[in-house]
C-alpha cells in the first residue's frame, strides 16, 4: 500500500455477475483520463455477485469528478451496479462511543495520530464521564450520555443529532457496553464497527471470557464485525485469536483479549478507511 | 522432551488443594529410590484442585513396582488423591475409527511409524471398506462394521468386544462419520479422542465448514476433545485455526480445515500417549 | 477459488508500469470472446513495475487459442509486457526430488491423489533408494541416481536428460539433501521448489534445526523457494513458523519443523501450479 | 495465574542436575511453613543443568524471611545452586530508554497503570526531548541525556549515577536507538530488555525492516531479549512474527512491526517482572 495520495479515489462496485464488466469499467476510467492503480475483484459463483475495488488516480483526469461520476453512472445503470466513490482528499468523520474500558480508546486515537489511519476523531461519546481524560489528551470533544432504561430512547435521539450535526462517516463502537436500538443501527448501515470479545459465532453475549473459561477453550479470539439490528450477528470484518491454557485465569482472559480487540478493531477501522470492505448476505468482502 | 526412556514412568494425580503435597509426594517418591526428572503442577485456585505430572526415572529404584506405587497409595490417601501411574515400557494399544475419509488416518499412522507417536495401533475399525487399502500398507488389522440404524446397537456391541479382546488403551475417532451410544463412551472415560472440523463451541453439529461459510467467518478451526455423551461437549485437548477470506469456497475451507484437523489430532494423540492430559469439570489439564 | 474448469486460461504478466495497461489487456481479451473471471494485479512503484494475473473463461471464445496469444501478443508489445498463458486443460508435469527424509514426499502424492493439486507426477528422482516403496504405493516411476562427488556431473546430466525426455514442467525438491549445479538450477529458471527447514534468511545451510536450537530462539519456521544458483537465497514463495520453547529438545524441533515443511512446500507447489506466482528481483508476486 | 499476593514469594534455582533436589528444596520450604503454590522445573539434559521457579505462601511461615533465606542458602550450598528470590510486596522499579518513536513507551504506560504489570517506572531516559509529553501525562520524571560520539562516555557515566541512585532494577529499552557500552551492558546482566524490530538472528543491525523488504520475506518479526555486550545477539525471551506479502511497502512493514513490538516486548518485560526467566548458555528458559 503507497501513502495516500491526494488525488486518488476508491471505486466499490457490486453488481450481478456478467461478461464485459471489468472491460467496460478499466474503459470507462481510462476514457476520463484516470489511471487505474489498483484493481482486485472476487466473484462469489455460488450467489452470482461481482465485486470489485479500484483506485485510480484523477491527476490527469480529462475532466472533473462530477464527469467522471456522470460516466460510472452510465456503466453502472447498464450492468445494474450498486457503487460508491471516495476521493483521498475528502477525509472520514468518525465518531468513537466508549464505556470505562479504555484499552481500545487509547489505541484507535494513538493509531489516528500516527497517521497510521487516515481520519478525523469528531466527537467522543461515552454513557459514563470516566474516559475524559482520554479525550482531553487529544482534544476530541467528550460528549456524556448517561443511559438507563427509561432515557435510553431520549439519549439516542439527542446522541443522533449530534452524530447528523458533525456529519459523521462512521461509528466506532470501542468497547461501548450498550445496545443500540434497531432504529439506531439501521440508520447507519455497514458504517457502525463493533468489536466483540469472542470469537464469533462461539460465546455470544455477554461476559464471552467467563463463557470461554467454563468451556475450557484453548484459544480465545476477538471479532470486529458491522453492527446489525441482530446483536453479535453482523457481517464479520476481521477475527483473530490467541493461545490460552488451563494456566490462564479468566483475569489473564481479559488481558490477552485486549490485545487481540485492539489489534482487530484497529484493522477493520484502517480497512473502512480505505474503503476496503463491501458488505454483502451477511458476509463481507475485504479487499487486501 | 528427552525421548522416552524405558525405565521411565509418569504419575499424574488430581486432588483437593492442601498444604504440604508436593514435598510429601516427592518425599515419597525420592525415599523409594526414584529420581524426578521433571514435575509439572497447577492449582485452579477457583475450584481447589490441584493436578500435578511427574515424571520418574526408576532405574535406580529400591524396591519394584508395586512397593513404590503402594508408597503413591499412601501418600495418596492422606491427601484424597485420584492418581495413575504409566510406565514407558508398558506401550499403549490404540484403536482407529474411519468411515471414507482418509487423511487423519494417513497422517497418524505416518507418524506412529516414524516414532514420533508412541503406541501400537491393534486396529482399524470402520463403519464402511473404503480405507482397507491403507490399513494394509501399514499392516495393521482392519474390521469393517457398517451401521444402519437397526444394527447399530448390535454392531457396536461387536466394537467393544474387539476393542475389549484387543486390550484397547485409547480409541481415536480419525474422521468416524457415525455418533457412539452414551453406553459405548462411558465404557471409554477420557479414552476416546475425537476431532471436530470447527472451532468448538462455533459450529457445533453436522458440516460445520458449511456453517463456517455461511457466517462469513475470517478463520476457520478444528477441535480435538475427549468423547462425552454430550455430542461435540467433551473436554477440549487442543484447537487450532486458519486464516481464510471471502475468497475462499467451501471447498477451499474443507482443504484447509484437513491440514488443521490432522496437525491438531494429531497433538492431542501425542499428548494422551505421553500422559500429559487431566481432564476435569469438562476441561483439561495440558501438561507441556 | 472455484475448481479448475477445463476452458479456463490464467494469464501472468509483468511490465513497466503505463498509463492504459489495464483497459487495453482487459479490452482485449474481452474483445476475442474471454470472459475474465478473477484479475488480480500490483504495482511495485519502487521498482515501477506492473504485475498481472487475469484468469478467463475460453467457453465462447470468437477464435482459437492461437488467435488469442496473437492479440494478447500484441497488447504486449506496445506496453513491454513478459508473460506467459496457460491452459488449465495443460495439466503441469512434476518431478519430484528426495533422498531419505519421506514426510514431505507422502505429503504431496497424498494431495496430488485427493485432488488438491492439479498436476501429474511423472518421476521421483533421488540419490537413495530408500522410498522406492513410497513410489511403487502410488504408481510413480522411481528412479535412482546416487551421487558422489565425482559421479556428480555425469549424474545430473542424465537427471536432465530424464526430465528433458518426460517434459517436465516442475521441479520439487522435496527434502531432496544434494545441492544442484548451477548449470542444472540455470536451466529450470523459477521452476524448482526447494524447502528449507528454517526461516530464511535466518539459519540458512545445514542442520538449521540445530543451529536454531543452540540459539535459543522462541519460534522455528520453513520456507519455500525458487531454486537460484546461491544456495538459500531464491526467491521466497511462503514462509511459516511453529512456536517453541526451551521445553524442546532438537527431536521436538525436528518434529514440529517436519509439519511446518509439508504445508509450506505444499502452499508453495499448490500455487505455483495454479499459476499464481511472478518472481523478480529476488522476490515473489503472490496472487491470492 | 492468580494475582500476586503480597505475601508470596518466587525462587528462582539453577544447579547442576543432581538426584534428590526437588525432594529437598520441597521439604526446606515446607518445614519453614511455606506453602507451594505453584512449582515448575526444566532439565536441560545435554548442558547437565535443573532450572526451577517456585511461588510460595509465606503467609503462614513460622520464621521470618533472613531465616527462610537461610534455609535456602542451606539447600542451595548442599547442591551447587544460583538461586535468587523476590517477594510480592517489593515491587520492581524499572527504567525506561527511548529516542523519538513513542509506540512502545505508551503502550508500557498504559499497561503499567491499568495494572496488568506489577513494578514502578521510576525514569524514562531519552536522547531526545520529544516523548517529554508522554511521560508528564504519566506523572514519570523524564530525563534528556543528549548523546553524540564526543559526550557518549561521560553522558552513560552520568545515566549509570541516576539509575543507582534510583535503585533501578530493571531497564528497558523501548526503542531506545543508541548502543549502550559494553561497560553499562555489564553492569546490568540480564537486566536489560531490548527489543529488536526482527525475528533474529534474521535482519541484525539496523532498519529490518528495509532489509526485509529487499529480501521479500512473507512474514516480519520481532525479538526482545537480555541486551549483552555484542549487540543483537543477547539471550532471546520472546519472538513473534505477523504475515506479510508483496503488498506490503516499507511502511507497511514498519505499521504492521510497531503492534508486534510492543506486544512482544511487553510480554518480555512482564515475564521478566513476575520472575518467570532464567538466562543461561545465551538461552532462556521462560517458565509458563
Amino acid at each position: 500500500m503507497a501513502p495516500a495520495d491526494p488525488q486518488c479515489a476508491t471505486l466499490l462496485v457490486t453488481c450481478p455477475d456478467r461478461r464485459g464488466l471489468v472491460a467496460a469499467l478499466a474503459q470507462g476510467l481510462h476514457g476520463h483520463g484516470g489511471n487505474i492503480l489498483d484493481a482486485d475483484q472476487h466473484t462469489d459463483t455460488g450467489a452470482g455477485q461481482f465485486f470489485q475495488r479500484i483506485r485510480v488516480d484523477l491527476g490527469e483526469l480529462h475532466s472533473d469528478r462530477r464527469s467522471l461520476e456522470g460516466a460510472i453512472g452510465e456503466v453502472a445503470e447498464r450492468f445494474d451496479m450498486r457503487w460508491r466513490v471516495a476521493y483521498a482528499d475528502e477525509v472520514k468523520r468518525v465518531a468513537l462511543f466508549v464505556s470505562k474500558v479504555d484499552h481500545c480508546l487509547w489505541d484507535l486515537l494513538l493509531r489516528i495520530r500516527s497517521g497510521e489511519m487516515s481520519c478525523t476523531p469528531v466527537a467522543i461519546l461515552s454513557n459514563h464521564p470516566d474516559l475524559e481524560p482520554v479525550a482531553e489528551f487529544f482534544d476530541v470533544p467528550f460528549h456524556v450520555f448517561p443511559i438507563t432504561k427509561e432515557t435510553k430512547a431520549a439519549q439516542e435521539t439527542r446522541e443522533r443529532e449530534l452524530l447528523e450535526a458533525l456529519d459523521v462517516d462512521l461509528i466506532v463502537l470501542a468497547r461501548y457496553m450498550q445496545v443500540l436500538s434497531g432504529d439506531f443501527v439501521a440508520a447507519y448501515p455497514n458504517r457502525i464497527i463493533n468489536i466483540h470479545h469472542s470469537f464469533l459465532p462461539a460465546f455470544m453475549g455477554g461476559r464471552p471470557y467467563h463463557q470461554a473459561f467454563e468451556r475450557g477453550v484453548k484459544l480465545v479470539g476477538a471479532t470486529a464485525h458491522y453492527a446489525t439490528t441482530d446483536l453479535d450477528e453482523g457481517p464479520i470484518i476481521e477475527q483473530d485469536v490467541v493461545r490460552c491454557s488451563h494456566r490462564d485465569s479468566v483475569p489473564d482472559l481479559l488481558r490477552k483479549g485486549r490485545d487481540l480487540e485492539r489489534t482487530v478493531l484497529a484493522r477493520a477501522v484502517r480497512w473502512h478507511l480505505e474503503d476496503r470492505i463491501l458488505a454483502y448476505a451477511n458476509k463481507t468482502v475485504v479487499f487486501s
